[in-house]
């Protein structure tokens, strides 16, 4: 599964949610289960590029083919300011467009918000043959909406359920789903936001409210130690990446989505037509 | 305009279909207005992605700040294996995947058809303070359509009064529609869609209808003629792009993006908060 000789232990595993996980233990500066530095960590990456790209057209293929239903499902959550941005444009954007669906889910619409908290999900899972990414999430719906009390408590209790369920449908359709919490401190957040403002072409990335929110820092933490003990499953595990250094995160992130589609082991899909004949045909046109 | 010292005239001037435009006459090999070779080429393709990438951040910011309505609409149509897939990876390719909004149109669905032939396309015109693409597009309706009789004349020869309207109000709306017709040979398909039967990882590309389409060339290079005399319009101008040299049509499509959001000319918006105040809240948080 490790795809590069830095890597001691496979990310899958090291970075996996298991039984009696604490959050509150994790290391936010610690680099887990690779021996690289930084620089050892962009040579990694850009070689992982290389290999996602021709995997995820091995995917695109088989399924243009009709070959396959499998497609992969990257989730990411994080707090204000961890690098989901950077893992869309430097991890995701290293692959082909046309074979990504990105989805940023932002502050429910009030004809989402009347209907149930999955009905605007539904309608992003990626199609089969792509690598979808949700830039946050229906996780929302129980990490700020727990925190902020925007809904009941028996609704937030129902919605772990409803999440594992259809997660599992999603899974079982074909969807390989890669959960991702990336991991900083508060510290290395506040640092993150102060750069924000300390930069004129920055400041339009920094929001008042984002202060407000870093004062329920704890409540957060504990809201996603709850999501990881309701919701991380054998269909659809949570991974969490530590993410004060942005490099090992996109690296551990690039990790998790090569092993999904070495899982798939897409093949290049074989002539439904007569080689030879088409040759021919082609030539005398 | 220009965007390296090797365009001795601006791409959006020599591609540009004006009066009297004969498709006839464009030359496939061609590399009008740019001295230089493909390593050139290559050369300033990566420098434009960094300009084009800092240029889609300003964009996006500034809708972001609520401060723009801009957009920009990329309309790639080609007779197969002409490149648009090369122009998505290797142009967009290059634009943080979160300011890109690219849409695939094939085939309608039974849904589709049952509407006007503009209902699936407004659909997809991108938010403002973004790159869509559009592989394909409202146009096939009055190519593909009209070469192979799919509506009747009446109904093709309405739809260029439609298009033109449509989008002249998309452009009102302060979308930049930038539409590019990619220009290779006929001799020149015949040798691309050969090397995809040559090569067992390609295969998958070819469709046994491709060479069928090829029987109708005459036929399609009349029907994009009709578009560019119909449809060219101020607001929204047809552009060839000779595009048997790869490198030459990527680079030509990347001028045309660039002086589109060159014309934008989006800034980096001013913080709508008191920087030195929220400084100190964060500070203390």
């Amino acid at each position: 599964m490790s795809n590069a000789a830095r890597w001691t232990h496979p990310a899958t595993e090291v970075l996996q949610v298991g039984t009696g996980f604490r959050l509150a233990d994790v290391d936010a500066d610690a680099t887990p289960g690779y021996t690289g530095g930084k620089s050892d960590g962009a040579t990694d990456l850009a070689e992982g590029i290389t290999r996602l790209g021709d995997l995820q057209e091995r995917l695109f293929a088989e399924h243009v083919d009709g070959g396959t239903r499998d497609g992969v499902l990257l989730v990411l959550q994080a707090m204000d300011s961890a690098g989901k941005g950077g893992i869309v444009r430097h991890v995701v954007g290293g692959v082909d467009p046309q074979g990504v669906a990105l989805a940023a889910f932002k502050a429910p619409t009030d004809e989402e918000r009347a209907h149930d908290f999955l009905w605007r999900i539904e309608k992003r899972v990626p199609a089969h043959g792509l690598i979808g990414v949700f830039d946050r999430s229906h996780y929302e719906d129980v990490l700020i909406a727990r925190v902020r009390t925007l809904a009941p408590e028996d609704e937030i209790e129902r919605r772990y359920g409803a999440i594992v369920d259809f997660e599992k449908r999603v899974a079982d359709s074909g969807i390989r789903i890669v959960k991702v919490m990336l991991h900083i401190s508060r510290d290395e957040q506040k640092a993150r936001l102060m750069a924000r403002l300390d930069r004129p072409e920055k400041q339009w990335k920094f929001n008042p409210g984002d202060t407000d929110e870093r004062l329920h820092w704890d409540d957060y933490m504990a809201a996603y130690q709850t999501v990881f003990e309701r919701t991380s499953t054998p269909e659809a595990p949570w991974h969490v990446i530590p993410a004060n250094r942005k490099w090992y995160a996109r690296l551990g992130v690039q990790e998790l989505l090569l092993a999904a589609l070495q899982d798939i082991d897409p093949q290049w899909p074989k002539a439904r037509y007569d080689v030879e004949a088409e040759k021919k045909r082609l030539a005398a046109s």
